[in-house]
């Protein structure tokens, strides 16, 4: 068994690390993630390791992201795992805090996101991306990091961070990566778990609509309101349960589209059985 | 003249000069301030100076802590000179940015304060310590300071400050310092060039209600409900316009106490003519 990564739990000793490995002049590199960890958030590890000196992976199922009637007790947690892969992957401390550890009694200021949250995710999650950027901003401040690794399956997301960034001169390297899919094209996902084989047939429904949505997009289609008209069919057609979005947005603003116009992003949130799955595609 | 301070009005030139200063091993100091300096700002840079390696004095009137109906464009400006006295006093960088450079357009994510921001200042002007703390943490991600300053007049404002730092995780360390007065026992403020000659003797009698409350609870009164109603009294009979708050409450949570409990913290805010003005004591 591997001696790497070192897993620190306490928010002072990762800084004593960080402070150690800054004044040995490495740089750092970042990538938050909630662990049950995939392909996905592997290859920002990777991508971290190639592009700084040391890599730190954080492991935390951040509870303010989750609203009350959300997965946040049936989350996978998978801590051992997560350590081998890790260990594969060459990070070199993981930082497994408790919850506890990170929000202390009282802990009440926060991040309030950009407008660029307030549709999509936001409209269905309300307070996710203030859970989001409150964490990633104390994981910004403890780890000071040069850079952090994201992966653009969560676009939104993707934008909002790069938008705190900016607006509060947050003094850090943003990296999105692309999503890392299946064999048969489904993008990785913690929450694949939940699936049974047959809910996993229907969770191809998202890809494949997308794909659809890309097609007619590069062959000329315009038409926002048709196209999410034949989007939403489609995952109809793929046995989903409920859709809480499929739409074709700006890439940068993420308003809506209609006519469509590029560079464009499709976006996609369904519910397959009680999970809750997304998946996007940037049309150039 | 001294070629010092060094001034910088752009964030990526001051970010060049930190990033050199870091490189050098040297500590970094940050003095926030509006401008309008006097002997309770230089105090403040003096410490900074006696305290870290390089100084940075930002010259910033924050137009998002301030409410439509308040002072902005009224608000006093005189860098000439705040530089002199930032040279006399020995900071090495004054750091003057424009409106736009602190906020180009869109910028719209924020720091919620705690709930510690509610109630006196936050209950009289709700949007202002959102406005202190997003410019704050802006200027704690740009300057990357290892020690910030500010000065306790502003005492809730402190609280709520430090406050951020332990919540969101912000590796800086702040310390705050005395208040200082007038010969006369004012507190000083940028906001007394506001007074007339007649005004400015109304203005005292913040600092003699204060000293009336702090004399009674070291002589033992507990019952808060009576100092306060002779605070507020003190302040009519001096001549004050108008009370916003006159309280004893809390020193760290900011509970108004009824029976007095020590360590408190005695808090007035007040207007004279159309000038606001606080003050504060704390009783050990």
């Amino acid at each position: 068994m591997s001696d790497f990564p070192r897993v620190i739990e306490k928010i002072d000793a990762l800084r004593a690390f960080v402070s150690q490995t800054r004044t040995a002049g490495k740089t750092i590199g970042l990538v938050p993630t909630m662990g049950a960890l995939h392909e996905g958030h592997l290859s920002l590890v990777r991508r971290s390791v190639e592009q700084t000196d040391v890599t730190i992976v954080t492991v935390f199922v951040n509870p303010t992201q989750f609203a009350p009637d959300e997965d946040l007790s049936a989350y996978p947690r998978t801590l051992d795992q997560d350590l081998d892969l890790l260990a594969q992957a060459g990070a070199a401390v993981a930082f497994v805090p408790s919850n506890e550890e990170m929000y202390p009694p009282n802990c009440s200021t926060t991040v309030s996101p950009c407008e660029l949250s307030s549709a999509l995710e936001g409209e269905f999650r309300p307070t996710h991306f203030g859970g989001v950027l409150t964490v990633v901003l104390k994981l910004f401040n403890i780890c000071q990091a040069d850079m952090a690794f994201f992966g653009s399956k969560d676009y939104q997301q993707s934008l909002v961070i790069q938008k705190m960034v900016e607006d509060l001169n947050v003094p850090i390297q943003i990296e999105v990566c692309p999503i890392v899919r299946e064999p048969d094209g489904m993008a990785m996902s913690s929450r694949s778990v939940y699936l049974s084989a047959e809910e996993r047939e229907i969770a191809l429904s998202l890809k494949r609509t997308i794909d659809l949505a890309k097609d007619q997009i590069q062959q000329g289609q315009r038409d926002g309101f048709e196209l999410i008209t034949e989007m939403r069919q489609s995952l109809i057609d793929g046995g989903v349960t409920s859709i809480d979005y499929a739409v074709v947005a700006d890439a940068k603003t993420l308003e809506t589209l209609d006519p469509i116009q590029l560079p464009c992003v499709i976006l996609v949130a369904a519910h397959v059985g009680s999970t809750r799955l997304i998946d996007n595609c940037v049309v150039e």
